[in-house]
């Protein structure tokens, strides 16, 4: 092969990484793919790092030891989360959007491309030390954003399903109390996960806290430790949260006639 | 701002590209964010575009005219589809994925983030031509690979549901006959879509092709025309598949104690 100049090691180095968030590749890994010495991709590497961090288009990092190389995460820079989450809470609080019986229309929303991936890097920038094997969530609206969460943080997608499907095969079923108050069930297949694994919880939207107790007494049954809790959207006024849930914005309870009031959570900087 | 160099452009350029596949960026906007002369970013995009076909890594185009510029779209070399979904196939032949009823296990490689961005990807790839408005699935377990392809083509998801939501608000409602002969429903809200639009349907499974008729229904209520149809894995034998009809794998219908034999859509290429 030709030689591979610098500009186009980087382009080709910067599609591979992003393309693949949170893993990592060795060193080794591009110096075969272009021909081109260690010292040579070393000094691509930190001037990718050096340039996105510039434009804030996210991290690359060098990771030392045995299993040591290259990442990208699609951490944004802590300038750049609050004005897209502003941008999303005045979306939200068109009028328009207030549903009979308190509710918001946001499905829109949580399944646009651009916008559940970037709620997806949020979300994910705050759990890339938990080491978690995986991120679950509930069907069916916040899906979008927590396969991106997974995405963004390199870990497979488990999803807990309203009833028992035959194409789950065996299933562990628990039934949980509502935010409304009926008996809900949720069922998750036993193939999807092993005991003793750690997870992430994403999912669309919190009132009563009633989903995610279903979740934590789900996550329960098969032995699994929960290693954080993040929501897109949570109403204020119902139950406390748990010290370890988060959400991306808060909705104070809406009210006949009265604007939507709706606002990013304490942490997005 | 100090000058930025080419190959600084270049990891930049790729970046905001990739993030945002099939959507027109002009020349004018690099311009402005690099500071250069446009002849200098249309060099750059020529040398963008042809690094990435040699690596394999999507197509870089100029699109001229007055909303013209330059877009990525994430079409792998024709070769490239083909060994992925071959492998697919074989994790899937896996005979520990039957399960009882003849149906096959899937639920974790349909939520895995690397595959069914490639899904989504290839799924795209046939449809850039046909300037749907937006992509259609059915919750729950199409919707990754769904997301991936309106990512890809720039497009929105939008998800029927299974029963009618409060937080869908006014919505229609079409009962139609599942593959094992039951009476179903399907949920589309009326804010989702508008009259007039088209669509691409994306989904997981087809057997008996009463999901997708159910669908097609849907989107005849809405004066929505269909301008394409694919799934990841369909199962031969059943319902002749109509002519727009795609699968990226085909799966035989499963025998006890006989392999399970499943290939690659003939159009893979």
């Amino acid at each position: 092969m030709e030689k591979v100049k610098r500009a186009e090691r980087l382009a080709v180095m910067g599609r591979v990484l992003t393309a693949n968030p949170n893993k990592i590749f060795t060193l080794s890994y591009f110096c075969e793919l272009f021909g081109a010495a260690k010292s040579t991709i070393s000094e691509d590497t930190a001037i990718l790092a050096r340039t996105w961090r510039t434009f804030r288009l996210g991290t690359v990092e060098t990771v030392t030891g045995a299993a040591g190389g290259v990442r990208y995460r699609p951490i944004g820079n802590v300038e750049s989360a609050r004005p897209f989450v502003e941008e999303l809470c005045k979306r939200l609080s068109d009028p328009g959007r207030v549903l009979p019986g308190g509710y918001l229309y946001l499905s829109d929303i949580l399944a646009e491309p651009e916008t559940v991936r970037r709620l997806g890097e949020i979300i994910a920038a705050q759990y890339y030390e938990t080491n978690a094997d995986f991120v679950l969530t509930m069907e069916t609206k916040g899906i979008p954003v927590a396969l991106e969460a997974a995405s963004a943080l390199h870990l497979p997608l488990v999803i807990a399903r309203r009833s028992i499907k035959v194409y789950e095969g065996g299933a562990v079923n628990i039934s949980y109390v509502s935010g409304s108050g009926r008996i809900e069930m949720m069922s998750l297949s036993r193939r999807a996960v092993k005991e003793g694994q750690s997870c992430l919880i994403v999912d669309d939207f919190t009132r009563g806290g009633g989903t995610v107790r279903g979740m934590r007494s789900l996550m329960n049954e098969f032995g699994i430790e929960i290693r954080g809790t993040c929501f897109v959207l949570a109403m204020r006024g119902g139950a406390k949260p748990a010290a370890d849930e988060k959400a991306v914005m808060i909705l104070d309870p809406i009210q006949d006639g009265r604007p939507v009031v709706i606002r990013p959570g304490a942490w997005i900087k």
